[in-house]
């Protein structure tokens, strides 16, 4: 594409709250990804269109865009239905590292691109780095190799991928443009639709820790998820889960590959399990590997209590490189914090609500993810919550524990987290697991 | 100052329109200015503030922190009244050119920082240029010697003056930021308050050939210029004034300068003394030299009428190393255009509206002024109009008459000339020149 157009009647033409074609749309990525727009033209633009909110059409159009800014794979090489799950990001998430391996372990190739963590979320290959060894930096070549050999791959961005997407993504960060759903959306499916997928599964978090805490704006961006894997001939399921508290009990990257093993034992905490069975559930159907979201979910259930998705785990992380044996029970743990605190109730009653993004900040502070993007990532570090919303507690009763190696970080951290979790005299439910599925027919109520 | 705020949490702040406090908007521009905010964060601002409107309190921050990024001259060793004259700009505007010498004549000292011509307006520079000589670049110590020995001085903007409006403006054009009223008035007031005013005229242009071509925008740009004045401490009063069709008869920078003398001889066209003298006996009102604008009009009228205006204008060229003999009658012009084309009435009929900004438009093309910042002007290129609105004609009169050097352009002029000015059956009355004027009273028709 030449200079067709001209940035500024562009910029103006969204300023002025009016829709772009495709073309347009597509010539301001082009130019920009080869540096022929300057980035002050851009930040305009990305303005004009947080304001003035970007059209499902225009929407579609920059994910398009930016989807052809790089390499998309194709993996039709591969037999079967290759399915992904994306989150949105959340506190104590480790889906990622049960749902992979229990659908490899059903026949559906899973083929993976996962981020790091940023702001209060923990990301996928921080978690995965914390096993000694794991490899998540690899060509697209051997992430074809790997999803072949195994059914499963897992690893970090590649600079093929989506390349526009991560130029204008960190231009948003430093321009205030980052919280607009269409540019939420375009970016996250301009990167799972260039992986080579066949179908996906999103898990849109909602509450104190989700990066869109109200249900509304969760649905929309759901909606809008949905719209575009839709558009682009991809089979796309949404499900709206709970994050007004950590999923499990472990936070930090260590603390939640332990968790992780401990659900493949059959062993893990309910909530965890019942939400990956149901993502896993939903991939195993999507992937045509059972006939009904049902009958997804029981062969789910089934891979981990035969004991195959544990397997399958083991044999990923050796293809990737990384060392199965200190997955083993029994065995040494890899990762020692200098300091185990433990956070104790200040009077009796049931635990209230939690201030989640509180929890992701202070896990943060003690190591466990990074301030910023430079930061490197302690592995031991983090904290184990003892107790969740609804159970009771009784005064100096211990409510969680935490791991850093940052002695000057304890006082502050301890003061930290008792605000951040309420205890209250009236015990109140626990918060409901999933409340709505989004697919192409609509939004459900789950 | 140093690092108090976050740009990205102004950007944010502006984004979610909320007002941002005189120091916030004191320290983007310090920043800006000194290189320590980039470009793209600046015009992400530009863009929220475009789209949700500066408030009075951030158009005057914002006003402050440009007049104090560079020089702020002090004339107070000059005795008397200083003031100047703005013109938003407009098609034959050369009233600049007659005030100078008519306010100094009476004894207002007249220190007047003007700009060139961009898209269709001229600009002051330009017409002073086209007298052999005459120095527009000086330096600020100079400025300063030639208002003290001649009463006026008349140069261009230098470096030291507002250089983060200059910096601001530059981004802003690019950026599809410009027509933003708070920004249009931060932008003029910032280098007017810089050049050791002590009251101000503005000629707000409103109609066809206008920046703001509705009437209830210029008078909002018109009040919020004068509220800026107010509240600097400057006496402020704004006119708004046709620019339904051009002022006076010529277009173009050496025959703007013609149309001058006749002016200063007592023989220009009605429409521009009679603007000329309200504006200048309002200088000579607010510089103190008349009790009444009454007073101040008739002062105008007789140093035309005396040749102490004319005198004045001889030696202000002079005292800018102009040739003043080249303006005596009598005397040959110095610049010649290659060809002199009439375009013709195509019916009888009576002058009806004006598109004036494409009648601006035609005479750039023509080489009288600038389609890119660099270009060169050509003194001699512009056109004569003989008919104004209501005027009578019959077919194959002479409309107008053009000058250029450009012969592949004349088939094309003269086509958009015939387009531009329209011939009516039925006479409408001549616009009124004058319409409202604006003071720290408010808005009054005038």
């Amino acid at each position: 594409m030449t200079n067709q157009f001209d940035a500024v009647t562009l910029i103006r033409k969204k300023r002025e709250a009016q829709e772009l074609s495709s073309e347009e749309i597509g010539w301001l990525i082009d130019q920009y990804t080869h540096g022929d727009l300057p980035d002050y033209q851009m930040s305009a633009f990305l303005m004009a269109g947080f304001l003035h909110r970007l059209s499902e059409v225009e929407t579609s159009a920059l994910t398009e865009a930016m989807l052809h800014s790089g390499v998309v794979v194709n993996l039709d090489m591969i037999p079967g239905r290759k399915v992904d799950k994306h989150s949105t990001g959340g506190v104590g998430d480790k889906t990622s590292l049960l749902l992979a391996p229990i659908a490899a372990a059903c026949g559906v190739p899973v083929p993976m691109i996962s981020g790091r963590g940023l702001g209060h979320t923990g990301g996928t290959l921080d978690k995965l780095e914390s096993i000694p060894g794991f490899q998540v930096n690899v060509t697209l070549d051997r992430y074809q190799e790997i999803l072949a050999s195994h059914g499963a791959v897992l690893i970090g961005q590649t600079k093929e991928i989506a390349p526009a997407d991560k130029k204008i993504y960190a231009l948003r960060d430093v321009t205030a443009t980052v919280e607009s759903i269409p540019f939420v959306a375009s970016s996250i499916m301009s990167k799972k639709l260039a992986e080579g997928i066949d179908a996906l599964v999103l898990d849109v978090k909602v509450g104190s820790g989700a990066f869109l805490k109200p249900v509304d704006q969760a649905l929309e961006l759901a909606q809008t998820l949905v719209g575009i894997g839709e558009r682009f001939g991809k089979k796309t399921i949404a499900y709206l889960t709970d994050m007004n508290q950590p999923l499990g009990h472990a936070v930090g990257n260590w603390l939640e590959v332990e968790e992780v093993m401990d659900c493949l034992r059959g062993e893990g905490p309910a909530d965890l399990l019942e939400v990956s069975h149901l993502l896993a559930g939903t991939m195993i159907w999507l992937g045509d590997k059972a006939s009904t979201l049902e009958e997804g979910i029981e062969k789910s259930k089934e891979a981990v209590f035969t004991g195959k998705a544990l397997e399958k785990w083991l044999e990923l992380v050796e293809a990737h490189g990384g060392d199965s044996a200190v997955l083993q029970s029994g065995s040494d743990s890899p990762h020692h914090a200098a300091y185990e605190i433990k956070v104790h109730a200040d009077r009796d009653g049931f635990i209230g609500p939690m201030d989640t993004f509180e929890l992701g900040m202070i896990s943060v502070l003690l190591g466990a993810g990074r301030q910023k993007k430079e930061d490197p990532v302690d592995p031991a570090a983090g904290f184990i919550l003892h107790k969740k919303i609804g159970d009771p507690v009784q005064l100096n009763e211990p409510i969680l524990t935490f791991y850093t190696d940052r002695e000057s970080m304890i006082e502050r951290a301890k003061t930290r987290f008792v605000n951040a979790i309420q205890i209250v005299s009236d015990r109140s439910s626990p918060p409901k697991l999933v409340t709505y599925v989004v697919d192409a027919e609509g939004v459900r109520p789950f």
